[in-house]
């Protein structure tokens, strides 16, 4: 039985917090461990340079980031393939054929890329490598052969174009070469808050908790998180609904009879905010001290984990290459 | 000294036709054999697939039969380089990162693509692989170095897309690694009316006298041509201006003198259409026997053809992927 394929990723424009944690890569390293798939995880910085093109030092520094985080919490290069999307070329080549397949405003209708635009204020200046970049990532499944595409609810669309593009391929181009891929959208799935408790947590938020963070900096972001404005005094009720703090032990205590026995007290009051906190921390350092110390390790030898990188993409070149030649041979063209 | 580096091609559509050999084949032998530049001549498949997407096969095909046409009017490549572009892979790499630089409306106003997508109907169905041409050319121009682009007067706005990608691009990475082009217009350019007279020659429109036309052909096709209409009688004096017969006999008899002769004759009476007609037959057919002949025996032998379009675009991966890594480092990203 031939296993499934996964394809997963990220941006390298900063290292990786606990939003990422809780939302990818925890889940990344449970199905890596079952063993019943072939999990490709893309370091997409040909994607981070749509929207950051003038950074590309911020990018490449961010690669070997993004490859630590990934160790540290577990992903094993001898069962799940890291690897870079610039050193892929069969990717833009891909893109390039899909784009013909597309019109403008199919592109432009894409509710995902649509939010974003507004987000970034781009107004009437997008870039077109930021517009198009689902056909990137349509690319980037399809050039993997990916059945799954682990993602947010919030991203079911980007699957949608991307199974759009491989029936007017397979169409076009008389084949099957092309397999559609499914979402693989998490039970429960939400989004970490950030530490605000406004948005989703992001770096460009300035709202997060780093894997790499150290024990002091971890301790002093929880101190700054949002709690119950008008508890002021530790006797007075407290909201438990939007108070980050309950939220993250929600998030990441296994011992779910004691947050419950916190959130009585805090809603009936006289528990101080700074008690839960310190309460807190101690349960987020013994979830993430393993990782942190795991992740230092790894940064004291850099050249090792560009080497796993250097492996990792030498086989998606591979995957990548041998695919590219088939769509090519599928087109008339090789 | 080194020498100048010129990029020039075609889409493979069909079979080239005159209106190819006045406007840039023959000037394409010229500078060839000046030994002054290194030309490359690209057979731009992927290209021609941003408005053919749904007829690879024509334009696999049509690979051969432009790289005959090529062969057959005298581009030697031991001087000159014929590449395929859909195999030269740092193209569509090097198209994504420039797309990251340009804007949805700065792709927009590009003036002959507004005009292309006017003619060709496009309406609100335009593919976004044709809409971004322009800066595929950019990284076709850019890979190889050039130096200087032949193209006819329209073509001028593509040259200068170019060139802000040019300067964009080495001013963000803070690199000189892109050159400018210069567009080489032909003095005197102009675009070879067809055998309708009503506009270009075109193979779309169906007024070409193609380079691989028989005898036979070529006589019918000047029998076909375009004249004066109010020229019913022989005796009667004739329009000289917009008369396609005499339009060609000013673009291939060399023999100026007598061309002069023929309109004044036509002009004051007495000339007859088909005695006209014959003699420009005679002019063609010695102009262009050898060119056919010659490429008649390149179709007997269609693998020595493959041959020398496939060690030119090796010729041609070593010049492009050599230059996208030096573009990549430039980036930071290799």
């Amino acid at each position: 039985m031939t296993k499934k394929v996964i394809l997963t990723g990220d941006r390298p424009t900063g290292p990786l917090h606990l939003g990422h944690f809780v939302g990818s890569l925890q889940n990344r390293v449970k199905l890596q461990n079952t063993g019943d798939y072939e999990q490709n995880i893309l370091i997409a910085d040909m994607q981070a340079l749509t929207d950051h093109f003038d950074q590309p030092e911020k990018i490449k520094e961010n690669i070997t980031e993004v490859a630590m985080d990934y160790l540290a919490v577990g992903i094993d290069p001898s069962k799940s393939t890291i690897c870079v999307q610039s050193q892929l070329p069969a990717l833009p080549e891909l893109t390039m054929y899909f784009l013909n397949l597309l019109t403008l405003n199919q592109v432009e209708r894409n509710p995902t890329v649509k939010e974003e635009i507004r987000q970034k204020n781009f107004e009437n200046k997008i870039p077109v490598g930021f517009l198009i970049y689902p056909v990137s990532q349509a690319a980037d499944i399809t050039a993997f052969g990916a059945d799954l595409v682990p993602v947010g609810a919030d991203q079911i669309p980007m699957i949608e174009d991307t199974n759009f593009i491989v029936r007017k391929f397979n169409s076009t181009y008389k084949t099957e070469i092309l397999k559609e891929a499914n979402a693989m959208v998490p039970e429960n799935f939400s989004r970490l808050v950030g530490l605000d408790g406004k948005a989703k947590m992001s770096k460009s938020l300035g709202n997060a908790i780093y894997l790499k963070d150290d024990t002091d900096t971890l301790f002093k972001k929880i101190k700054q998180m949002y709690t119950d404005p008008n508890h002021l005094r530790v006797e007075d009720p407290g909201e438990v609904q939007g108070n980050v703090v309950f939220t993250y032990l929600d998030a990441f205590d296994d011992d779910k009879k004691t947050v419950q026995e916190l959130k009585d007290h805090y809603s009936r009051g006289g528990l101080g905010d700074m008690k839960v906190k310190k309460y807190l921390y101690e349960v987020m350092e013994h979830k993430f001290k393993d990782i942190r110390e795991k992740r230092t390790e790894f940064a004291k030898d850099i050249s090792q984990v560009q080497q796993i990188v250097k492996e990792g993409t030498e086989r998606a070149q591979d995957i990548t290459n041998s695919f590219m030649l088939k769509i090519k041979k599928s087109m008339g063209l090789a």
